[in-house]
């Protein structure tokens, strides 16, 4: 558990997307930030008040969250000076980088001095237990992708925002480090070993009253070879109630595996729910969630009728669209 | 990768049943055991000449292998006697039990003092790749199961000595830590943290001859909601030309999952076989092997010439039968 509210630093990312964590966290949670910090030459802006450490301190910042990705994979000299002087002026640390903030000696000796946390978030740091199977209370939903990176995170932010907006019972459920970062906690469920996965997702989705739903972050496809393993422990482990289908229209093949082509929205439809249904045997596709950002307007939109047709079920890109038709749909059952 | 040969360590075993690891390597790989080691009041045989760490060492033993499973989980000191003077002796030590060799400072200290390896077979030993679902050369046979322990390691040992047998090219491939130590090494993937699973059994089942067939240890089953994302790495990783399914006719539910039924082998045929044809198009369900260990001859026959006729294909207890079926399924693809 990462404790919130956030000053996010943004270091000096070379663009925009450089930041594409602070900015998930600005979007999705801007309760959870007074604030950005931002070195000389930084070229990205989240739109929150430039704050240094004193002054975040003094808005209530707890800890000062890595927003940004690191150039060639190392943290530089000019982040440590930040990270170090956060540390000493009582903010806890957190990250997704992959070089840990854990293997850097010196962040490590300061926190001790200090008595402050790093988070690496792309670590685990529960034991999880193995999956018992055992039918929980409440409601939970699960992206299910065509591939990998096609939208599913989007996908249930954008729901769970839509039923809190509705004054609904609803919870996002993070699996990755950007989920994670953004919520303040979650299962880092690639790097949970692997007979633990599905215990992991049990233990990450519990009981819960009966109109409460967890939206549950996606990984990986059942059709990606190197991730399948993933996804299966999420449909198992999460017991799903209800399936959204995910898709990205205009992918060559699979991400990162050239020669493996994509399946259908069908194909997609008669793999998952059956697999969901040995744990769940009520759980339902009850729509599509579409990335269209690499079409036109009316190309998307021609794309997301056709779909909806032959599908028979509510086809909307929550990007371009929100996902209230979504939401509708989890009403419904 | 274990030196061989081994001796066996049997320690104070109460039962034949608690040296299930010596039985299985004496069973399957009896020239990779010189001899075995009995503590006072060791009630397993595993019909090996009795040797103390001496006569073993002269016999050409490297490695001593702890054959036995220990007792409320702990090594115990009389174990530790023989475990030390052995390493002192220069034998290394491999081990699959909970309760680590690595976690036993004594051990650590005396395998460090006198330079001997201590293998915890539970344990990764290599960084795995993420998997890249190239297509690989030679051929793989995977069993896979209705449930999880219904035969599918003895499937795949017994299919690889017979194909030994016929001089055919052959490699078990394993996959769990008694396979492990049956065979000298192996990937121990319930211990392989998720994003690496399937390219570990990439990495396990390498490019090799045309007409070389790897015989995968399976492990889990796709409809076992605690290990199911295992078994589907092992599905994209593996590439399997063939697959057998496996099964255990007499289970009241999954096991360790009360509520649950185990599926019919049509319900696995149609389920594994599509997921199974995203990484090699061009896999076929071969065979069946069926553990009638809990039924009597009559009735097992029985039950086999059904379900060979019903499912049309080869249905065998590779432990009454002998596995020289299964591997003309194998020919004849």
């Amino acid at each position: 558990m990462i404790q919130i509210p956030y000053l996010l630093f943004l270091g000096d990312a070379p663009d925009q997307l450089a930041a594409k964590v602070a900015q998930g966290i600005r979007d999705w949670r801007p309760d959870n930030a007074v604030g950005q910090f931002r070195m000389a030459g930084c070229g990205a802006d989240v739109k929150l008040p430039d704050m240094d450490l004193a002054a975040a301190q003094a808005a209530g910042a707890k800890t000062l969250v890595v927003g940004v990705a690191n150039r060639g994979g190392i943290i530089s000299k000019d982040w440590k000076k930040v990270l170090v002087a956060a540390l000493e002026d009582g903010f806890d640390l957190a990250s997704g980088l992959h070089n840990l903030l854990r293997d850097e000696p010196d962040l490590v000796a300061v926190a001790e001095a200090t008595g402050r946390a790093l988070h690496d978030v792309r670590v685990p740091e529960e034991q999880y237990p193995i999956a018992n199977g055992v039918k929980r209370s409440g409601k939970r939903c699960l992206a299910v992708g065509t591939d990998c990176s096609v939208g599913k995170m989007y996908t249930g932010l954008a729901m769970d925002a839509e039923m809190k907006r509705r004054g609904q019972k609803s919870t996002f459920r993070a699996t990755g480090q950007t989920g994670i970062l953004i919520t303040g906690n979650g299962v880092p469920l690639d790097a949970v070993v692997a007979d633990f996965m599905a215990g992991a997702v049990e233990w990450l989705t519990p009981d819960n009253d009966a109109d409460h739903w967890d939206h549950i972050e996606g990984q990986g496809s059942l059709f990606h070879v190197s991730y399948s393993g993933v996804t299966m422990a999420l449909i198992h482990g999460g017991q799903p109630d209800a399936l959204i289908l995910s898709h990205e229209p205009t992918r060559p093949h699979m991400r990162g595996l050239p020669g493996y082509d994509l399946p259908s929205l069908e194909r997609l439809r008669d793999t998952a729910l059956p697999l969901a249904r040995i744990a769940n045997p009520a759980c339902q596709v009850v729509g599509i969630s579409i990335n269209t950002a690499a079409m036109g307007e009316d190309e998307a939109l021609s794309y997301l009728e056709a779909t909806e047709k032959r599908m028979g079920l509510p086809a909307v890109d929550p990007f371009r669209q929100g996902a209230a038709r979504l939401a509708d749909a989890l009403d419904a059952i």
